[in-house]
C-alpha cells in the first residue's frame, strides 16, 4: 500500500460523506490544522492516539491506520503548476535575498528552522478585500564553527 | 549599465562605509524593511523620493538613480542552492497543498495576492532560542466566473 | 478517484454521444466557453448548479459531481509539446519584455491578473484567411508598497 | 557587436534622457507600439525606414543601425521568473487544453499563427479597478493533408 | 480511452496479422505515409473517410473510430533517446543558426511552416550505400507587422 | 581566442560592409551554402583554400584563419527558443515516431547519418505563397550486428 | 503489449528457471553477448533464426516473438542513477574532450559510428585486483563536405 | 566586488607563494579544515578576528577583509560533475532512503541539521590501500507538532 | 515482478506485523544496518544466506526470494525532496569544495570510494540535544596515470 | 587565473605555432596521450617534472606552471552537443543496461573503476572504412559489505 493510494482514499471518504476539513480538523484534534491536514495529504505524520481517531472517522483498517503514523517521503512537484501554490513560490523567488539579508544582519549567520516551525493561518476582514493572513515563526539555528573534532566534544566557537 | 552592476555597486559602498542594513533603511525610509533591502538588490524599485535619498547616501549618477525607479525583471535561480532561503521554498514544498486545502475551504476558489502583499519580520525572544517571526498578508484574489465578453462588461458569476 | 480519471470518462462520454463541445456548453451555461471546457479537463471548477446539469448531462455519480464542484491541482506540463498550445509559449517567450515595458509604463509597477481575468475566443473572418481572435482582460494589480506591519494595518504608500 | 550591448545601449539613453516609450514609438512610428519596443528590446527587427529614424533619435553608429534592421535570435528564458510575465505563462499553462479544444472544434486541425498575429493593449477603465485588455488575432493556419509528393504538387486534401 | 492505448492496440494488430506498414498505407490511402502512420502512432488525426478504412481494417469499435478522427495531444519526449530520431534532432542543434541565415536572406522576416508542410521520404540507391531521401518544403510565413489594432483591420506593413 | 569570438567578429564585418552571404558563400565557394555559413557562424570547419579565401575576404589574422580550420565544439542550445528554428524541432518532435517506423520497414535496423548528409535549400514558387523546399539525403547506417571481437574481425551477421 | 512488459516477462523466466546470461546467450547466439543481452533488455532486436530460438526458450507466443524481432524505441533515462553504469557516463564526460581532439587529428573532422560499433567485454586477471576489460571499435565516418545538390549528385569535396 | 573575484585572487596568492591548505589554516586558526577551507573558497564566513590574519596572510584589502566576514549566498552546482564530489552526491541517491529510515527509527520524526553540524576528515591507514575517513554529527532536530497559534506560545505536541 | 513492488510488499508485512527496523536487521544480520535496510527498501543486494532469512521471516516466495539477491539499478530521483535526506544533499553541495580540497591535499589526485565504504550511525548523547553521528570510511583510489597501453600492462606512472 | 583561461592560452600558443598534440605529447612525454591532452585541456593535472616540459614548451610563467600541477574541477556540459562526443554518450545511453547485466554476472556486485583506468586509441586500418579502436580497462571494485563499524576494522562480508 502506497501513501498516494491512501491519500485518495481518505479524499474519497471527505467527498462521499460531504465532510469539509474544518469538522475533520476537530474530529482528530491535538495540533495545528496545517500538520493535520497535511498528514491527510501525505506530507506529515499523525501521533498514534490522532491515528485512532482518524481511523474510526475514515474507517481505516489496522495497516492503513499504522501508516499514518509513519513519516512519509516528504515533497511535492516544484515550481508548482497550480496557481495559489506557485504565489508562494514566488513570494521565496523575489524576496529571498533580501529576507536572507534582513534576517542574518539580525541573527547572525544561520537559518530559520523548517522542522521547528510554527504555522497559523487566518482570514483578515478587510473592507478593500479580505486577507490572507499567515503568522509564522521558526527557530533561528545558528552555523555552528565547531573544531575538526567530528563528536562534538569541543566548545563551538561563537560568531563574530 | 545592468541592474545587477548597480547592485554590485551599492554592496560594495555598504561594505566600505561599514553601513548594515538598519542604517540605511532608517536613511531611505518609506515602506517596509524587505521592500527597501529588495530594491537595493535588484528586485524592488524605489520611489522617487525614496531614490533621492539613495543617491545622495551611496552617491549615485543621475542615471544610476533613475535605474533604481525603474521596476526590475524579478527573479532569482530556483531551487535555491542557499541554505536560509531554501528553507522557505522547502515549507511550500511540504506544506502548499495543505495551505491550498484550507485557504479554498475558508475563501472559495482563488489565491492569495503576492502583489498586494504585506510582509514583517520580527526577532521572537525565546529560552530554547530566538525565533524568526514572519507576518504576512496578502490580498485574497477570488476567481472570477466572467462570461465570454472579453471585455468583463457583463457581471461575473459567483462562486459556490 | 482522480480528477484525471474523471475527465477521461467525461471525454468518453462525450466522443460515444457524438456531442461537441457547444452542445455540452449549452446544456451547461452560465459562465465563458473557456472556464466551462476548463473545468470539465480538470483546470477548473464549476458551480454546483452547473454540477448538477453536468451530472444529468453525463449520467455521474454523486461523488463525480462533488469532485467537479472542488478546486483542481490546477497546471499542465510546459513547456507545451503540442503545436497548437506552443504557439502562445511562444508569444509569451517573445513578447513577454515588450508587454511588461508597456504596462509599466502605462499602470505602474504591478501585474495583470490572470484570476480576476476574462477571456473570449471569436472567429475573425478573412478574404486572406480567417483569424482567432482573442479579446481578453485582467485586472491590473498594483505592486502594495506597505510599512512592515504584516497585518495592512498602515496605509500603503503610493507608487511614484 | 552582440544585440544585447545594443538593446543595453538603448536603454542606458532612454534612461539618461528621461524619455517614456510613448515618446519612442511616435519617433519612430510605423507600427504597433509591442513591436517597435520588441525591437529596441532585442526580439524584432525594425524596417530600414524605422532604423533611419531609431538611428537620429539614439544617435546609433551605421553598424548599430544595421543591426537593428537584423532579425534577431528570438527568445527569451523560460519559465519567467518575472511576475508579471509569468501570469501570462500561466494562462497558458491553465487554459492551454481548453483553447485547444475550442479551437479545434470552430476551425479544425491547425494552429493559431505566432507569425501572422495583431496585439494591441489597452487599458479599460473599471471603477473596480482598471484593467488591461488584450485584443489579438492570429490567423488560423490548417494543418495540411498533402500527399507524398515533398513538392506541394498534389492537391492537398481537406481536413474532415 | 486514451490515445496511447489506442496505439498500443493497433500495433498489437498489426504484429498479430504480420502486416508491414506499406500494406496499412495502402489500405487507408487518401494522405502521405507519414501522416497515416502518424496518425496511426497517435500524433495525427485521420479524415472520416479514412477512419472508416482503419476502423474495418483494425476491427475498431465506434469510440475508437472516432478517436482517430480527434486531434491528439501532438508531441513526443525531448531530447529523442532513440539514435535515429536523434540525428534529426542533431541536425537541427548543429544546423539551425546557417538555415535560419540562408532563409531570412531569401524570404525575410518569418518561418518555415511545421503545418502547412509537405514530406516525402524515398530511398535513393547509391553504390556507396543507399541513402534516405527527404523532401519537404513548408509555406514560408513572413511575420506581419500590424499596426496595433487587434483586428487585423489595418493594413501590415512591408517588411523591408 | 574563442571560436564565438571569431563569429563575432566576422558578423562585425559583413554588417559593416553591407555583404550578404550570397556574396560571401560565392567569394568562398567550394561546399553548399549551408556547410559555409555554418562555418562562419562557429559549427562547421573550411577547408584550408576556403579559409585563405576567407580571410583574404575578411582580413583575418593567421591565427582566425587556422581556427576556421579547426573543427569546432558542434552544438547550439536546446529547446531552441527562435521561432525559424523551433519549427524544424517540432517536426522532428511530432513526426519523430512515423519517421523512425517508416525508414526501419524500408531499409531495416538502422539510422540516416548526419554526417554523411547532403542538404539544398530552396525557394519554391507558390501562387499560395512561395515555399521553402528542403531537399536532403543522408547515407542510411545500418546496425551491424558483430561478434564479440571488438576487432570487427569476424563478418557481422545480416539483419534479417 | 509493450516492449518493457515482454522484458520483465524474460527477466521473471530467467529468475525463476535460475539461469544466467551465458546460458541465455549459448542458447539464442549469433551475436555478440552484448548485442543479445541488449535485445532482451528492450535495446536491441533480435533476428528472426534468434527470436525463434528465444521463443523456444522463453516459451514466447507468437506475438511475443515478433516483438522480439521489431526494433524498439532504444533509450534509458539519463544521467544514468546506477553507479555501474554512471561510472561509463563519468568516462565520457571527463575524457570527452581529449577523445575529440585525438580522434580528429588522426582522422579528420568525424565522428566514430555508435551504429557500425562492435564491442567485447573480457575480464583481464590482475593480481593487484582484476580488471574490466572493453575492446570496442566503430567506423569512422568523415563529415561530408558536399555541393548544395540535396541528391549528392555531386562529388563530396574532400576534407583538408 | 563579487565573492567569487576573492576566492580567485586567494586561490592565485596561495599558488604563487606555493602554500598549501595546512599552511593556511593553522595561519588563520579557530574553526575546523573545512569551515577554514569552506570561507576562503566562497562558502562560509570568517570571524573577525580569524579575517584579521586571513587579511595579514593575504595582504587583503579591507573592503576584500570585511567580505570575508559576510555571509556568503552558498552553494555549488548540482549534480557535481567532479568525481570526487560526485562520489558523495552518490552515497546520498543510493543510500538516503536507508538513512531516513534508521534514523527516523531512532530519533523519530525529523531531521539531522546541517547547520549544528560538526565534521572531520582524518586518513586512516590501511595496508589495502589508505582510507578517507570522515566523523560527523549534526544536531537531531524534531518535527514540532505545535497547535496553530504561529507564536509558539502554546506547548509543542510531543512526538508519539 | 519489479523490484519496486517487492519492497512495497515487504513494507505492507513490516507494518502489518509491527516490526521495526532493528527486529529485521537482527533476524537477517550479517552487514551493516544500512546495508540491510538499503537492500529492503531496492538499493542493495542481500547475500544467499540473508535472502534465506529474509524469505523465511517474510514469507517470500522463490523468486522473490531470488530478486533480493540481484543487484538492483540503484539510485533514487535527485534533488530530494524529502527534508531529511535533502540536508545530506546540501552538505555535498555546499562543503563539497572544501572535501575535495583537503582531500587531495593529503591523499594526491583521486577520489574516496562510494564502492569500498563502511559506514556507521549512531545516538551521540548531547544535553543540548542528541546527535546524529555518522562515523565512515571510503577507500582512496588514486587516478591512474597510465600509459597508453590499454592492458595496463606497462607500470603505472607515481602521481607528483 | 582561472583553468579556462590557461586552457585557452595554450591552444592560442598551438595555433600560432602550428603543433600538432602528436607533437605536444611526445615534448611532454610519460603518459598517455589521453591524459595529456586532458590535462591541457583542464580535465586532468600534469606531474610535476610533465609541467616543467609543459612550461617550457609553452612558455608559461611559474604560477601558470603550478596550475597545471593542480587537480581541477573535473566535467563538461551534459548531454554533450557535439556529435563525436554524443556517439560515446549514446553507447552508455543504449547499451548501459547489458553492459550492467554482463559485468556482474562475471565480477558480482561492484563496479569498473573510472579512477584506476587505462585507455588506448588506435586506428584499424579496414577496407570498408578506417576504425577508431578503444581498448580500455578499469579495476573491479566490488561493494564491500562491512558491518557498521565506520572503521572499517571488522572484516567486510563476502559477496554470494
Amino acid at each position: 500500500m502506497k501513501r498516494s493510494d491512501l491519500t485518495e482514499k481518505i479524499l474519497d471518504i471527505k467527498r462521499e460523506k460531504g465532510w469539509n476539513w474544518k469538522y475533520i480538523i476537530g474530529e482528530i484534534g491535538g495540533m495545528s490544522d496545517v500538520l493535520i491536514v497535511g498528514a491527510l495529504l501525505g506530507q506529515m505524520k499523525l501521533t498514534k492516539p490522532q491515528c485512532e481517531k482518524a481511523a474510526a472517522l475514515f474507517g481505516l483498517s489496522e495497516s492503513e491506520k499504522r501508516l499514518l503514523n509513519e513519516v512519509p517521503l516528504r515533497g511535492t512537484p516544484m515550481p508548482p503548476t497550480d496557481p495559489l501554490i506557485y504565489r508562494f513560490y514566488e513570494l521565496v523567488m523575489v524576496n529571498g535575498p533580501a529576507w536572507k539579508a534582513l534576517i542574518e544582519e539580525e541573527f547572525g549567520d544561520g537559518i530559520m528552522s523548517a522542522i521547528d516551525f510554527d504555522l497559523e493561518i487566518e482570514r483578515l476582514p478587510d473592507p478593500k478585500g479580505d486577507r490572507v493572513k499567515f503568522t509564522m515563526s521558526g527557530k533561528f539555528l545558528p552555523y555552528k564553527y565547531y573544531g575538526a573534532t567530528g563528536n562534538n566534544q569541543a566548545l563551538g566557537y561563537k560568531e563574530e
